[in-house]
């Protein structure tokens, strides 16, 4: 059975794929979807991505033993323990814990996709298990596969569309698939980034503002292809690691 | 002075680059762009875009000397003298007439744009002159460009979707452009594209649409990259040629 598999540019049409019934691949590459792919490899139990500061908060009063991260602007919200680069969540720091994270578009792509059956989180670092997982789900209960890019304030972002495209390319390899017109653009674009993956992405526009507050290591680091092999599903309102979700 | 070039993915969204004061470049390849660019071309006078198949009735009620020219699902509503494939747009039938076109997606687009100070139409067969005209009243006003796709109801459409990205192309070269992130992305897409650009196109949803129609021809017609160097203007209600309008 041919699936298909569709584009999603923006949190806000979400909902669009949860309506088609659609596994969701949910990618906000610079940062918030490497941050919990790389949280989740280094041991941390839980990630639970929330929409506002406040909303952080009030579950940290609930549950102290909880971490709080996130940004806003990029930077650590006060009183946070992390803000939203993954290099802050090695395993001294996350292994064993359950951590808060709101971010401005990635934790909106996954509060979003609510009513899916199946919401997985992707990037670049983990580009080929979220295919294969997205691929093995929609096989097995008959469903198509929708990329959702997170997106930028409800602009287009050049980083997670490539990676869509990348997640595509996975697809296209591994499985019975037709890419929609979106998927397929997506495609031809990474085609073309992947001869200069990071170079490309540093030209982004989200990639320039992280470089201009300090944080170029951030963009080097969610540019690394499969580093991780990881699937991290997003179920009642949590992100685990597949193999600890069941 | 450094020009922005911007990317708007529908007709809907055509609104903003109007409020941004935007240059914009209408896309709608196949096949709406490429026919007004034809008919212009071969010598018709003006082509007057409309939304619906009743208007564009009544307005050869009143002018009963217009050509009246469209589609509906691709194929030329009862009682028109043209449908909507560029091959018919012949010197022979167009010269010196007024053409009255109504399409599904691209005539919204360009009524879309309504308000905007200069509304060029683009697509293959005429990207390096439209490139160049919107850079040129760019340059001269102090405004940045927007590369609108026009989609099919309201979704993505690969064919624009790389057609900006050859514009975007256009612009790299000739003059002094930042590109957006959507514009990037275009052009990323174009580079793979254009290695086998027909090929690439004909896997487009609505390239399959026209051919399972009998419309190969006309894929392969619109994807003829600079054949014309012309740029249509769109002003008033009304698409020109340059050099006529003014």
């Amino acid at each position: 059975m041919e699936i298909r598999v569709n584009l999603e540019l923006k949190a806000e049409t979400a909902p669009r794929a949860v309506r088609r019934g659609d596994v969701i691949v949910a990618i906000d590459v610079l940062r918030c979807s490497s941050t919990i792919i790389t949280a989740l490899t280094n041991g941390a139990k839980a990630v639970i991505p929330v929409e506002t500061v406040r909303e952080a908060e009030k579950m940290r009063e609930m549950n102290p033993e909880y971490l709080l991260a996130g940004e806003r602007r990029g930077l650590k919200p006060r009183g946070f323990d992390m803000g939203n680069s993954p290099l802050e969540f090695t395993r001294e720091k996350v292994e064993g814990r359950e951590i808060v994270l709101t971010t401005t578009s990635g934790t909106k792509a996954l509060r979003r996709s609510e009513g899916a059956r199946w919401v997985l989180v992707g990037a670049f670092l983990n580009a080929r298990s979220a295919a294969r997982k997205a691929l093995q789900l929609a096989v097995k209960e008959g469903l198509d596969i929708t990329l959702l890019t997170a997106g930028k304030r409800g602009r287009f972002s050049l980083e997670d569309f490539i990676c869509a495209g990348a997640i595509a390319e996975e697809l296209k390899v591994a499985g019975d698939t037709t890419l929609s017109d979106g998927a397929k653009a997506a495609n031809l674009a990474y085609q073309t980034a992947k001869e200069d993956l990071l170079g490309t992405l540093q030209r982004g526009e989200h990639a320039q503002y992280l470089v201009k507050i300090g944080l170029e290591e951030d963009v080097e680091f969610c540019s690394q292809l499969n580093r991780y092999e990881v699937a991290p599903i997003y179920r009642d309102g949590v992100v685990r690691l597949w193999n600890r979700q069941l």
